[in-house]
């Protein structure tokens, strides 16, 4: 036998198990974006590499996946090009198109290219595969989905608390238990403006992360080791300690951003949208099952994504130890990228993989996820598969996911196909059921067996 | 403002209406597979080169999309190779992976690949995009979604019954009129074996195929013009004047393939698949909404695809112009090509494009197909919006896909919104309404308004 053929490192095939679980991420996430309004678009797996090049940085540029020009993919490519290594030039001389990175550029590009068929406010979502030529590695592929939604055209914080509505609603429904961590761009501008140190503001949150692990004195330390002066040092000192509620978070804040308009404008965008959120979820939180998420005000959030302007989200599980599962933001200026400048958005996206991992571990999928078959017919012949097939036939009429096994093979093997396909009931119709016009129904589950007419066959597998 | 942007030729952007659409198509073919107990995989979108080169002829090689080589892709390539035209050859050192084709070539590999994991027969639909660098023409797409589902490892021709049964219940459901045509490899080489002609039976099926438009005496014309002797062109007659019921058509074939053991086997199968049909479809006709499908025996269907070896099959909608909307037909060896002989198989795929566009000439979209926004409420401010959030939170909670304008916008800019998006019910409280407790609904087909409560919207808008 030949060499078993294989997939690209760092893709994965999904069988019908995984699928079914995949299927049912997809569809919450997808009904409850309808839910609030959002509306579904797709994009070409191909982007012209011209709208994705420049878009993610020069590392990124390197990640995208580029497609080899058709026909004489060399013509008009000078020969001094041909040697050395193949450069990223050449490689964009050789390549018209490249796969697509993410969903936020081809869904600026989308807006961009059909501005005119486009009623403003927009709300799209988007649910499909993305590429990027990654080193695979535990928990990171090459092809993996993204599940994201945007709002454009509209600055209202509004916006923003639907979002964390929306993070909160496709949660409950999983049954996950997760906190929101919220923080605001404007506010790290505005720290980074206090203590003149506008180019360390990655350093100051990365440092602040640290405090439970590390203590007061080593995250003062390693500001210090960052080149961060020591009167800016001091200045930090009631935000590396910022505890409490939201609420003595934000009056924190406020006093030490006091001499920052960006800053305090901030702090207002973040109150609203954690006012809002508690108003709006505190009554709807009665009755409901599920878990219900809290929002906390995080300074040391930053998100790595340039582009964010506003308020910045991020989404943890509480009782799995696992990454960012969901997280987003506002950009001022997405299609500006593609000639189209002052549109506002804020998005959100769901980590489908790190989900489809948490619900796992923590076993929460529910039983009715399955897409299974509920019935086999056992095959005994030409003759009884004919007297079989009408009831198959009502059966799948009434609803039941049926089957006839094809060939009328061993007793033995046909029942070995029903355990191995995990199948909880199957039908059998030999000489003395077809004398009396019945099927004998086995419940695999049980062993319980019943001679009964083909119209009570789809009645009882149903109750 | 810069130049729009665009996406390469061939591909397309769905939009939230043509979405909708799809997503209902999509849904229709995956709910009827599962009902006759069809797993769903998906695979990756890349495959390895190898997988795919050498399976689809020397201008399917051609046509797959090849994805170049990350880092320095032209390592350990030889400088001469580099001159002159873009080889294939050259093309394949650049490139390791490729763009799936279609969904039968990744399929035999996963089970080739999984075979351990696998419980035989296995019934698997994969619903997914595949790429071909085509010449774009109008209804030809480089980017377009296959719908197959194939049984591997069984013989039985109970599967062609049953791929025949989904297709008739797929397009009830759709509600298209449609002719499933059937034919059988077996027989077009028992003809070709009793003529003596074996490499003939591609312009013999052609040249018979166009009776009706040319008549007889040019069919014999063309027969003979494509260097078929003038005996065996006699010895064709009764199959090119072939009429009559498929009882009688088959009876015809029976006298003229007696002699060709291979033929009448076909003839069997053709038989056999024909009466299970009639038998299963009968009954359960009675009673159903929609169309009702045709099963006809046509020797002039063909079918381009090598690798068939039985019965083939091939749907045409009744109402509309259009080419063939379905197909499929059982293989032999399809996973021989990666080192596993022996395995038969059987499988159709439903032309989504085409029956998109079939739907949209006969206007058969259900109305519930729209999954677009029910309900927006208008906001007048903060005030008027933070009244209104939870009524937003309870209608949703009620199941109606509800929106709040994000904005306090000018009144007029909302009711544009509402109507650009064909929303149908408009929410309104202003300091009236609030004084009151309760809203102003508007129905924005009738143009009536009514002031309720909160908790009555949501009936209102279900009833």
């Amino acid at each position: 036998m030949a060499q078993k053929p294989s997939i690209p490192k760092g893709t994965r095939d999904f069988g019908p198990a995984e699928m079914a679980r995949r299927n049912y991420i997809f569809d919450t996430i997808r009904s409850v974006y309808a839910l609030y309004g959002f509306r579904q678009i797709e994009t070409p797996a191909m982007e012209n590499l011209s709208t994705l090049m420049g878009k993610y940085g020069e590392e990124g540029d390197k990640l995208l996946f580029k497609i080899l020009n058709s026909g004489d993919f060399l013509r008009g490519i000078d020969a001094n090009e041909l040697s050395g290594e193949g450069s990223p030039k050449l490689a964009a001389q050789l390549c018209e198109k490249g796969l697509r990175y993410d969903l936020t550029v081809p869904f600026a590009r989308y807006v961009v290219q059909h501005r005119e068929e486009l009623t403003l406010p927009f709300r799209r979502f988007q649910i499909q595969p993305v590429w990027r030529a990654d080193r695979p590695q535990k928990g990171r592929y090459r092809e993996f989905y993204q599940c994201d939604a945007d709002v454009v055209g509209s600055d209202s914080l509004l916006n923003e608390v639907e979002l964390m509505q929306i993070v909160d609603e496709v949660f409950r429904r999983f049954g996950i238990r997760v906190c929101i961590k919220i923080n605001n761009r404007k506010i790290l501008t505005g720290i980074a403006e206090i203590i003149g140190q506008a180019d360390k503001i990655v350093d100051i949150t990365v440092a602040i992360d640290k405090l439970d692990k590390i203590g007061l004195d080593n995250v003062n330390a390693e500001l210090a080791e960052a080149g961060i002066p020591a009167d800016a040092i001091e200045k930090l000192q009631p935000i590396i300690q910022l505890s409490g509620s939201n609420a003595d978070k934000l009056a924190t804040m406020r006093a030490v951003l006091k001499d920052s308009e960006i800053g305090l404008k901030g702090i207002d965008e973040v109150e609203f949208v954690l006012n809002q959120f508690a108003a709006v979820t505190a009554p709807s939180l009665q009755g409901r099952a599920g878990g219900g998420s809290s929002l906390e005000f995080d300074l040391t959030l930053a998100r790595g994504l340039n582009y964010y302007t506003g308020c910045i989200f991020e989404v943890k599980a509480l009782d799995v130890e696992i990454g960012s599962i969901t997280g987003g933001g506002r950009y001022d200026n997405l299609t500006g990228i593609f000639g189209m400048p002052g549109l506002s958005g804020v998005g959100i996206s769901f980590g489908a993989d790190r989900i489809y991992d948490v619900l796992n571990q923590l076993d929460l999928y529910p039983k009715e996820v399955s897409t299974a078959t509920q019935l086999l017919f056992v095959n005994f012949g030409e003759a009884e598969a004919a007297y079989a097939l009408p009831a198959v036939a009502a059966c799948r009429q009434a609803g039941i996911r049926t089957e006839i096994y094809p060939d009328a093979a061993k007793m033995k093997k046909q029942m070995q196909y029903a355990n191995a396909r995990e199948i909880p009931f199957v039908a059998l119709a030999g000489e003395s059921e077809m004398a009396e016009g019945k099927f004998t129904l086995k419940n695999m589950t049980t062993g319980e067996q019943q001679l009964i007419s083909a119209s009570e066959i789809a009645r009882i597998i149903q109750s």
